[in-house]
């Protein structure tokens, strides 16, 4: 079982709750020599850092990696890199009043059900504090994918009702990063954004969906037929917390079409075999094909909401409870950089296992 | 690397291409004991053969499964299943001038860029006839279910435009093999089968959405944080062919709403810890909390349309293309069998990896 | 769990019992293109049939191998390499007689212990039989490792109290399948035999010890820290049916030396590093190091004798009990193959994962 | 792979070089609710400690355990469990002058070229220090087996050319932590301890056998065909530094006796099935039959000496060179605690994968 790893060769173990002493992992399979950028994996962990806007979480953390193995004269040596992420803003107090409260939509009561026990404090391990560690391999793993020119770009697409109207490839990228919601199109995030403070004025949340493009991935990556590439994708993103869907390509949008409608003739450009159209995501037969790789991933608005709502205690009692603390009304803005490092990990993984065939 | 493998402790390991002498696999973890109804078996292979209605496709097999170890006396004996489901009505010839052409939206060219060779009859590897592996193991984890009452039903709910109206609460899903397109709501089945109808006659093909709901599962399946209830299942539906997406509980529809309008209130129903409303698909935190579990899967409309269509070919020279064979104009009805059965091997294996916490 | 699999890359899964219908595997991992020797693969099976001299059992099974998916027109495919063996002469009719009997020294009572069921004919899983997947497997994995000029030879070295007094660079290797119980010194071949032959006549067993050396195997084998290559060679070897000890390089016999006297200094042969000595066995910090890796496997007497012995049964009474059927008076001839197959696939499995690096 | 992981249900991930900041890991499958006792962790890992008395490595090091994550107010959560050793006394400076220098059956020369760089300080990943993990992994198994009464011991047998003349059920082990040289016969301990002490006055270094013995293992454990419990335990013992061999049973003396001579014959004990004799080593089939599991795990002389040896460089020049450093003359007072540490990971992992069938 390793409901912990997710990775077969390029593999991420991480361990770690919201209030405990430490976040952080093991990352197997960094290819010896590559060049540990810790500037670059800072900058990584900045992006998902809360505090960083007016849009997320007061919660502040520096969020500082220190890593521990595997690395020699800044070089991955090929042995395990082990890091951790100090907590350091824990406020444990902040949580005591939940220590017996199954907040409703949180992982309380599943938790508590399964393993008899459970750090309350902040979710413990059901917090997405744990993705800290994802975004820490995902860094290394973009390190290694940028050696061979493949670039991995996650985005705001919606947020509530307000969505982009278009498409990826109509949109400058480059612009994701230049506001606080990281979506594309100045004018969309600009409503987004509002949209947000509206919504967290009212101590509600809000959800949205994420979208990804992956540029310059090599023809065959994926491996039927379980593992097919978007069947690691998707479990790599459903495994994002607050995520409740998954689609490639042209996704459930392509339950409207006829074959004829949405098959991708090929060509040739050059000697190089492409596709007229993308409507199959850059994925076929669960392979890559060359083209580009895009998804979205859909997350709910998030159970944390700061009115009062009526639930059950430990002790099968109903009662209301109010939820207080630091808490983001929308999380898209910082899973933007987490679905970029499950991306990333996930092609690294694939990349190294298809080694096996040169 | 267990590409051909999906599960932890109830594993199935599956071979066999489209037009080899066979397929079938290998099923580790069915609990010693356990009756294999071998009729039962055989009736959900039925669910799936080809050439079982008029909107299936022609091809004729029996698809009789052969069981080979594992079984003494009627009953599992803890060691490895291995079953085979040999090809029949194979005709290869067929297929001879496909050898060198990259059908469009097929998986001719990735497979081929991967392996540097392909078997490419009937697709070989890529075709969905290696599913009936999934049946077979889907079968045995049913009948490992059953004795749980637990309950796994798939159905149509949408085929190209046209959709089910109601929820699957509102609808009687024993309905459901009444008709061939396995739609419970007969009205929408005679429009969808009519659909599929008209599309095969323009030798086209459409996509759709198969509903599926788990039910009288136990409170505490679904490993975090990489193997949450929802992500393995997730996994599991994306490596179905012609798969899409993928959605649990309101999925994509939950990022249009508020945490005051998603969340779940819990109450007690009696000393059972209940949610008022189930939008969460049963799952919460990545672990089963006892209410339905419910999740959509989205399929293309499959590659193989009857059309002239450009293409390249092995040489690097673009050509026109029409298929000739026999194929479905809609997978929907043959594939809900197909979810069910990878819907029951995830739930088997998260129970059997559930048992060391007892 | 991957208890019916081994390897990571290059992996066998098996199946099958004794007196079931077939045994078999899937093999994972067979580079695309492999050449697939059908010839060989038999004559590796020929070297491990049973009756195929007049020291091993007279039970009579042609074992002729049938390859169901994976292989097209001759070559591999990079799709799971399924095949089945059919048990022909089962006589089950011989075990209706230990159905319920514990035979001492067997799994019979261990596996009715931990199943609550069992297979009883021939010893069902626990019988020596399945070793039949792993030389197919096996002889696969020699056909790569051929390529790269890697050999892999083993032979009976000790039967009783007769061993051989030379180390395996004093003796002729290719000699080693010139006789019955395949020991490289024909005089000390003839002493094995007459001393098994009168251990068959007393109606007793006895046991040995084989020997093996790889030659060639490339530098790097082997993954730090629990996938050391003798680690994983280990445990390759004590799954072997009857294996009691496993030890490589000096083994056992290093525990009398001083570091002073074991170790191996290196010098240059031309611009390749070599150790004058190979006291280690080829392998240092559990990665190979170019020089050839040879072992030592211990097999115990098999516990099937044709004596009475005291036992007990399913109802947990006393009884005695005198086993009859067909049997292997000494199994390390027909071991042979199996020593030299299991190591076939722990080099090929450590190769593929050795070209990550690459 | 999982090179760096050891067990499928009770795993092991370990990380840290000898000289890096620290030596630590995460440990999976801990049983929620189970008691943490922190001063028994840390007794264990004393016992592994360097700098414990005069026959061991004055290297100067606390190796206190600092645990991360996976507990809660003194219990496990279920949740990973990771942990940091510090690395204190770490003396760099020490190991320049081998940084381009292949040690005599050191690691150096085989690291160097399966990853192309290495951490050479002090051996790197390639140090026995790595196994602190596993003594605290081992130490939190024993926890768990505890409660079971489940006893693991190991002892010294052998050092050079003197061994212990009596079995361990003629021995009173509980004498084994008496004596620093950990052997239960108080003589033959003088006797090691001078031979030893000769040895490190001689700058050379001398090997051993260390024994095991599991008590009270239930009936049951052992997963076949690959994971037979003692292939398992085998990897696991091959998995530690300086070991060349394993046998469990009577193992290699096996190989002398006649199947009429080894069988252990089965009586009742009351409603208990017993073995009369347990040449086995209570193991059958693969299986725990309910005696006494014991084995021998051989170490060879470690490969520093502080004596000039030839040897070559990076550069391929062939040199002479004379360790320094702090070093012990023979590792296994300090293996125990190791040895018994990878027999609790191991007997822990096969219990929970037993527990499916429950």
């Amino acid at each position: 079982m390793s409901a912990n790893s997710f990775g077969t060769l390029f593999k991420l173990t991480s361990f770690g709750e919201s209030h405990g002493k430490a976040v952080g992992g093991i990352i197997e399979g960094v290819l010896p020599n590559t060049l540990i950028d810790e500037d670059f994996i800072q900058s990584e962990l900045d992006r998902r850092r809360p505090g960083q806007s007016a849009i997320t979480t007061p919660r502040n953390e520096e969020d500082k990696v220190e890593f521990l193995s595997g690395i020699f004269e800044g070089k991955a040596t090929g042995t395990p890199i082990a890091f951790v992420i100090w907590n350091k803003d824990q406020r444990s107090k902040d949580y005591g009043n939940i220590a017996d409260v199954y907040r409703p939509s949180h992982a309380d009561y599943t938790y508590q059900s399964k393993y008899g026990i459970r750090d309350y404090r902040g979710g413990g391990r059901s917090s997405a504090r744990e993705t800290i560690a994802r975004v820490v391999a995902g860094a290394i793993a973009k390190l290694m994918l940028q050696q061979q020119g493949i670039t991995i770009q996650a985005f705001t697409s919606k947020v509530g009702p307000i969505q982009l109207d278009k498409s990826y490839e109509e949109l400058d990228l480059a612009n994701t990063e230049n506001n606080i919601v990281r979506c594309p199109d100045t004018t969309i995030a600009d409503k987004m954004i509002n949209y947000i403070d509206e919504v967290r004025k009212s101590k509600d949340s809000v959800g949205g969906i994420i979208s990804c493009v992956i540029k310059n991935a090599p023809v065959g990556l994926g491996d039927p037929v379980f593992n097919k590439l978007h069947a690691t994708l998707g479990q790599a993103m459903l495994s994002i917390n607050a995520v409740k869907g998954f689609e490639y390509g042209l996704g459930f949008g392509a339950t409207n079409l006829k074959g004829s409608e949405h098959n991708d003739e090929f060509y040739m450009e050059g000697d190089r075999v492409r596709t007229k159209t993308n409507r199959s995501g850059g994925i076929q037969g669960g392979i890559s094909n060359g083209e580009d790789i895009y998804f979205n991933v859909a997350f709910k608005p998030i159970a944390t909401i700061l009115m009062e709502q009526h639930t059950v205690n430990r002790n099968g009692e109903e009662i209301t409870s109010t939820t207080k603390g630091r808490h983001d009304p929308c999380v898209l803005p910082r899973a933007v950089p987490i679905v970029e490092a499950m991306a990333a990990i996930t092609i690294a993984d694939h990349i190294l296992v298809n080694k096996m065939y040169r």
